[in-house]
């Protein structure tokens, strides 16, 4: 049994401190019935089995916000409404891929997000293959003409997600790299942690200037296959078919409220994204992101009217990332006091980063201890982001408040036929819940003002300060000592 | 199977890149050389075998410092030396605890490295239980007195560890914060990330003008029965008794070199401890670390003579943290290039953090290269700091190098009777040495001039500059986008 579910046994017939206040007790309170509660588990139940995958610009997607506005409006929130925003809408067709040579081998492959089509006979070179995505940078102009661009570099696992990070080009901007060197097509391995046979796709980024090639995922298995075959010296060549559509659509976001007593102009703003990539079941990405948050508002909100507005966005295409610059328009004259998304998952939190200056203030220490036997710490860093969705509006000055998940099994599923309901741990789910609507209840129920903390100390000295105001994190070391 | 196990199967081979220069040629070669040798396992078997517990200033210190002597010398290693420095040694005695109230109940527990002892008869007193250490160090004055202090906060898990720092002032601080309350004895959970009934040591740092008292870690398991106790709301009491003794003592780091060939005086120092904690093997905290960083001086200094001097030194008492300043002194006058110590268990690398200013030179992009088909990365924060025994040379500006391994099952185990041999797994053992192979070969035949790289840039204006001279680095998101 691991450590917070230990407390997750006990905490609820651990007697409040006596030091501590009402603050605190109430997100106590709410820590303690969210590890009980069924509203996350159920959501990400629900969304799964009774409307699966939900690609922004398909069927689906309206399937998705008239299931959004019935279980928002079913879980008591108010003015529960639906945005909608122009995208345009890129879906997938038939999809295959082979070697030829030196002997047949079916490939299983996944079409990236945005990819154009092949000729409906496909295409067929000999692969240049690259281990390192360096590699394929440091090759010349012309090198890669009338090839097939393969780069097998594999994702390291880790607790933070660090190899999607690090490994992000390689998806985003390694088409348009292959493509300025001559390259006809384009795959990668997988940016996936697991082995298996299942390729995970994602949105590509095709840039100004660079031809637009076909590109696809290959499952790590047939990463690794192609790695062998290499190895042996003999031309290697792969047929690619890929088939998709594009055309102008509409995407929705749906919100709710639990409108605030004392400062109803006030919005603690969580969320999650309704779309999903259309392999699997979207469950974890993003099933259980926007259940963890719904709960915690519901949670949150319900343990008393809360003084703050409490709002969720249900962000309707954050994987072609069409829904941020459109929630920012509509909300750009809100007050928001705190935004945060839910989109790393189903298990369990780790730590957590507040907003700058905020976390030697009596309410985030409240939180922080609330949050501590959970297993829960502090990052030393402040959150500077929280999801996709939210970034126009964190650029524009909102104050971001972030949940880091355990990640070291989310990427072996994220984006593939692999994301299903059977990955969501109750446990687990509810720890996260319990993480986050600890801090929604904070954040609604005192007057701390991220805005203000946040900013820089204003001065009137005539001549430049030779210091920054604000020292730089600092980084965490390798170990921290014996 | 892991990514970089595939990697490992398939690199001997694959051809080096065209484009690839004799650096990066070299240290893949080493690299792969790494992946099949015996070196490093052989080292952790040896010394968890035939040296076993080795705690600095207990009788097996001695055999260690033979031991090592004897390893390096067999190994091929120049200059063997040992170099002694004076230490307070702290050893170990009888120790045991139990619940006397509401009915007796053994405990697992272990005495802190450097803990007074109890009264021959032990302590008794109620517990003052705290489920989290900021709730503690909330207690007012003359709270805690006649009581013992017990605080259960858990650690969470994490592939970089994350826990251990943050909780470690639970154990290092924890027993003065306790005592200036008027506790009379201290117990903690163990900063572990199990559920095991073996409980975790480690050393203590009593604070000036802090009574001493008697401080102990509980096993995991019994942290918890103590949870369940005290919500059923009457009194809890424990006895504790803890016995050892202190005394002058002498401690060893042992070093060996590989001498450069162009430059023998400028040094690649590498290098983990060998000491241990007294109730395991001391196989991963720090046999492995050690085999690691031998392992990979040997490898990278036997491809071709070294252009620059390769140096491992085997730390004789980090646990109780006398070795850094004795080797600063040692070796404050050494053209040392860049150091690291290899301290962080015997599972693989995910990430390097590299010197400051050094990661986008040719000789740290090969070396990036050279490690991506690992699974490694590159952080794109700068290392400050590799270690604790190298903590005094970096602080006084000798460049760092830190590989980050898998520290989420280490926690399991570090600084408990459970540290032995068969947490070693020898793919991951060999993975991490590739890692630092690879690195300690590209530093040891390149140019490159990392303190130099690291230096702000010199400004000749006369006016003070209003923005600091390097950007802070940017802290990771807690998701890099969809």
């Amino acid at each position: 049994m691991g450590k917070w579910l230990a407390a997750l046994a006990v905490l609820g017939l651990v007697a409040t401190p006596a030091l501590a206040g009402p603050l605190r007790a109430g997100a106590e309170a709410v820590r303690d019935r969210a590890l009980n509660d069924p509203t996350a588990y159920d959501y990400v139940e629900s969304i799964s089995v009774e409307v699966g995958q939900r690609l922004a610009g398909s069927e689906a997607a309206a399937r998705a916000r008239d299931w959004a506005v019935a279980k928002l409006t079913s879980l008591g929130f108010s003015n529960v409404r639906v945005e909608p925003f122009p995208i345009t809408a890129w879906l997938r067709g038939p999809e295959e891929a082979q070697i030829t040579s030196p002997h047949p081998q079916k490939l299983a492959i996944i079409g990236l997000g945005g990819s154009v089509p092949t000729p409906p006979e496909g295409v067929e070179g000999e692969v240049a293959l690259f281990h390192t995505y360096a590699d394929l940078l440091a090759a010349p102009p012309g090198s890669l003409t009338g090839k097939i661009a393969v780069v097998t570099q594999p994702m390291p696992r880790g607790t933070d997600g660090v190899g999607y990070g690090a490994l992000n080009a390689v998806r985003r901007q390694g088409p348009s790299e292959a493509a300025r060197r001559g390259a006809i097509a384009y795959l990668h391995r997988s940016l996936a942690t697991g082995i298996s046979r299942e390729p995970h796709t994602g949105a590509l980024n095709y840039e100004e200037g660079a031809p637009k090639i076909p590109a696809a995922a290959l499952s790590t298995i047939d990463a690794e296959l192609i790695d062998h075959l290499a190895a042996r010296g003999q031309p290697l060549r792969i047929r690619l078919k890929l088939a998709s559509t594009t055309q102008p659509a509409t995407a929705w976001t749906v919100e709710g409220e639990i409108p605030g007593k004392a400062h109803p102009d006030q919005i603690v703003q969580v969320g999650g994204h309704l779309d999903s990539w259309d392999p699997g079941a979207g469950s974890i990405d993003d099933g259980a992101g926007m259940a963890i948050a719904v709960a915690a508002a519901k949670l949150a909100g319900t343990q008393n009217p809360p003084a703050r507005t409490i709002r969720v966005a249900l962000f309707g295409a954050e994987e072609m990332d069409f829904a941020r610059a459109a929630f920012a328009a509509a909300h750009a004259k809100d007050n928001i006091v705190v935004i945060g998304e839910s989109d790393i998952g189903a298990d369990r939190a780790w730590q957590v980063m507040l907003p700058a200056g905020s976390a030697n203030t009596p309410a985030m220490l409240d939180y922080a201890a609330t949050i501590a036997p959970l297993g829960v710490v502090v990052s030393p860093m402040p959150s500077r982001g929280s999801g996709d969705d939210t970034a126009d509006l964190v650029r524009a000055g909102v104050p971001a408040f972030a949940v880091r998940q355990d990640a070291s099994r989310y990427f072996d599923w994220h984006h593939s036929s692999e994301d299903t309901l059977d990955k969501v741990d109750r446990d687990q789910l509810n720890q996260a819940v319990a993480t986050w609507a600890a801090f929604v209840y904070v954040a609604a129920n005192s007057d701390i003002d991220f805005r203000a903390l946040a900013a820089p100390v204003a001065t009137f000295t005539a001549t430049p300060s030779p210091q920054p105001s604000v020292a730089p994190p600092t980084p965490p070391a390798a170990k921290p000592g014996p």
